[in-house]
């Protein structure tokens, strides 16, 4: 039986708590949360979990196996360390910390302790990614060419960090899995409609060697939802649309072919490929409970998360660059060899 | 009667021809194109219109009052320069140009000698952006924030210019109309995928003063076409779907409000405000028959076309700043105040 | 203190259960079941509530105020009057019972006692169909003409009742509430696939008095899932996308006019109008929610229930015509002015 | 070269003088139409095809070997017999005529002479429904279980006949195609909205032996466009969308199994398979095209044309007797087994 404390119960905690319980062999011990009412709330529901406002409650419980962050962004850091400390396993909630320093330190402290250091990237978990992986690794869809995402809607404006930090980190954790390449350069440009707060509205180009771009659209203020990725492909091209009810995934037997025309050697002619369509049929689960069922195993065989402290920092260090480049209007950011790996 | 005589009869051709030959009072004299093919399917449809495979027998001609250029861009100011100096007014396809050079001294030359020179910038006149302009101008959107751009689909790749100019024109022509506001630099950045062509997927954003950013994506090696426009305003926002058979503009009464905390003057909350949608219906007609009619309106009164040359160099000065930024990954670049008038 | 005994939990007794224990001053004071687990899990959650497998428990139950059975079709009938004869106001799942014999025994029996007696027609109280009924009060949309519905997806097939008797209900309850008028007659068509299940694929048709006619596909056997709605005014024009995230209800200012011809007398002609589209904001609630405060305040207030048995008498008789009708291929059925009533 | 001459050149005429005039070696001889400025209009458009307001000049000439009739439906019979009894080969426009007498007595004639009749079933030659009976064919889809379609726009009202004999043929034909299996009965509803005009909404149903039923909504008055077709099959299931830019047809590889309960064996359960969904890409070519080249086919080879003059007389027969059960408010009415081959 493994024990789980949980800290922080706001948004996300709650999903957290509800999949961690249904982990066989698994309890959730405690709960802490500065909110009493939160509390009350986990309290009725999980008689058996304690709750505290005091999250050393959890991390000083020597019954407790690990820990699971679920709090504001700017906390991860202190709440992970003091965790890794107490040798404790951590799954911290997207993104890991608020700089690649701090996520350097985690990642180097979990290494020293030998314990499981894993971030909650959860769209990495969800059928509809580990399609798209298994695609991509199988060659369905040949040489990716490009990653173009749009992933906006109206709310939640946050205070602390800028959308990207929000919401172009899904993307980024499904390049990082899915694509198993390093950007070694970002350009990222944006605005705040509001001021006094961070940009609410981002644009974000992801460079990498050969013939490969990525670019995400991310936006607070938009009228309509949308959540649709391309993915580009010399075979084949995929278009997920996680609004879909079914057919999130639609691959597209697409795309061009390049003829040397035989009347001038130097003139190329572009021939347009037009085929079927395709929408496998995906598993239906829910993306969390895969994230807490891995957390689990990974602590039961001393394994690596395939969301691990590693793949955190680098999702951490491209925000941080991207952060700098929207403030330079699109000033190209060099991402080191040393940050990609 | 005026009569108008067309050079190039490729793509685009055909329909500037069906266009002018329905508008009252005019007749397309010639047609010039060097393919005798093309200029047989003319004959055969228009017997009392002339055709040549020498476009000078059209700009010589005494009786010709306007000349049309539907031709490559590298040749535009050639054919354009020619026209005017044959004391022709001229309607140039989109890009005026392929250089600020060439389209400045086109726009001198049209000047000195009061001729009309107008650009086709087809968009404008499409029943979908006039209502765009219509509501922007009337207020009914509130301050604009963003406008935001995906004009994607498989083909047609184009050998001697980038998907920029292909594509990302029309939405750079929308926002010069739309928005009457010029952008003071920009940030683009962009792939090509075939070797030794130019670059078929693009990302261009346009800063201005103050809060309002834009953004279009081209790419020409998209699984799906899509032509969808957001347009973000402080009082609505607008989504302009050209691919709708109905419905192309719809409103959205929806966005924030920003609200001092009571508890922290230093805190501020947002409110969302989600109410109805709405869609005007919009007039049916051709746009470039509005082009046409305009032309010719423009020609008979001596008016200035709203997309003259002034508006054509614009365009095509951004598109010159859009490259060079893409050449440096996405470094910013200005533009000067006096290509913004 | 209302106390509240809910008969049923399987598929949707959990959800009446949810609902009801959120109402202000009132209590789950039951929950009937035969299956244990089902009790188990009632128990977990809802600690202060008894379980029994034994509904007599519930009925006998002098502390009870009210009953909500949510059990087989078939079995409403007994339940329910096993309650009322208790003394007990009563809320019944759709269809309010199997015949309309049995359905007239409950009504009777409620009316006697002068105790509420409601069908649990959940449409109704969507925000959807109640702007459906605003609108349509109003006379936004003018003459109603028709009213068509398709109903379709793939599974649950159900063993003792056909698929009229299972989705249809949804749209004769909304009919009988948003046009509130009665048909006159029925004409109904349909097949079972599966040899010696009901009917599975069904059409039926509705007439009224007047140019009004109403039209139902419901289907197990589709391939794809639709919820959609038209509802055709002489003004205007709805429709019901139930499957929509937001804008389920669009309005089109649509239809047409009828000229007499000036040349020809006996000629008319057809003129189209085509104007906007708009969909009103909704506001979110849940339906059931609405339905459990509707069933509570009608005890308090000892007032009728807008769906009460009368209602669910209503539609039960129009079943049972279906169903005749449904297996003499389609052989209209006539409805008595009684039954209207 | 065969010589053909279209009599009618009001909606449908100018397409099929369009394709007929693209098909090798055949020449339209003649257009007679009786408006003047219909006839100016081919004259200046086709310089070398004779014109003329009297229809007898068309079928006296002994150069013309074949006929097109695309005039009002009253107006078939007399027009299509003239042309028959002057030994031309007929095409003619759907429905073939007025009345199965009619449409009997053109069969006849036809087989007498040994001449081509052929009915102009467009839709029998798009790619979508080519690629329908092919799949349907080769046993893709296993039994076919329904055919169910929704056929409606707004407009275009017609005077003499009801909504069925102007959009319903379109599905009645494709059926025919499709499936190769004939009603046995038929079962429909409708109503007028315009005094003393014919029906505007309709429902047909249409029943055969064994378990497939096909069922057809077709209106003039509906707010919204759809033209979407279901094909229900034991094995997978299909939905055509006409108005799809691409991907019309989508083949779903869903549906139910029966399993006889272990537990029960007077009990069955379904079980419900959801698989992949595919979009074969379809060629793309005019469907009008198709139908001209197989008349012309058909004439040269002395063949029968898949939509022959039986094919017209059975779809004839089903309107005549949908009509009769409409005005009876769906009472089935039998079709004879004479009227099936």
């Amino acid at each position: 039986m493994i024990a789980v404390g949980v800290i922080g119960h706001g948004y996300w905690g709650p999903n957290l708590v509800r999949n961690f319980v249904e982990v066989p062999d698994v309890r959730v011990a405690w709960v802490a949360d500065p909110r009493q009412d939160r509390l009350s709330a986990v309290a009725a529901r999980y008689p058996s979990t304690k709750v505290t406002r005091n999250y050393r409650d959890v991390i000083d419980d020597p019954a407790v196996d690990a820990v699971v962050v679920a709090t504001p962004v700017r906390t991860h850091f202190e709440l992970g360390m003091a965790a890794l400390q107490a040798g404790k396993h951590v799954l911290i909630e997207k993104p890991l910390a608020a700089t690649s320093e701090e996520a350097s330190r985690l990642l180097d402290e979990a290494e020293r302790r030998r314990l499981v250091l894993m971030v909650d990237h959860t769209f990495v978990f969800t059928p509809a990614v580990q399609k798209m992986r298994e695609l991509t690794e199988r060659g369905e869809l040949g040489e990716i060419q490009y990653y173009d995402s749009v992933r906006i809607n109206l709310g939640l404006f946050q205070q602390d960090v800028n959308v990207l930090w929000d919401l172009s980190v899904h993307d980024l954790s499904i390049m990082d899995f899915v694509l198993e390449r390093r950007p070694v350069a970002v350009s990222a440009t944006g605005l705040a409609h509001v001021a006094g707060s961070p940009e609410n509205i981002a644009y974000l180009t992801m460079f990498f060697d050969g013939t490969l771009i990525g670019h995400v659209h991310v936006n607070w203020l938009a009228p309509v939802k949308i959540r649709r990725t391309l993915l580009g492909g010399s075979r084949r091209m995929l278009v997920f649309d996680d609004l879909e009810a079914s057919e999130k995934i639609k691959v597209y037997d697409r795309g061009i072919s390049v003829v040397q025309s035989t009347d001038d050697l130097n003139l190329m002619r572009i021939g347009y490929r037009t085929g079927d369509m395709w929408a496998p049929q995906l598993p239906i689960h829910e993306a969390l409970r895969a994230v807490a069922d891995h957390f689990i195993a990974s602590i039961r065989t001393s394994g690596v998360p395939v969301t691990d402290g590693r793949a955190g920092l680098r999702i951490v260090r491209l925000l941080e660059a991207a952060t700098e480049s929207m403030a330079k209007r699109g000033r190209p950011v060099q991402i080191g060899a040393a940050a990609r790996v």
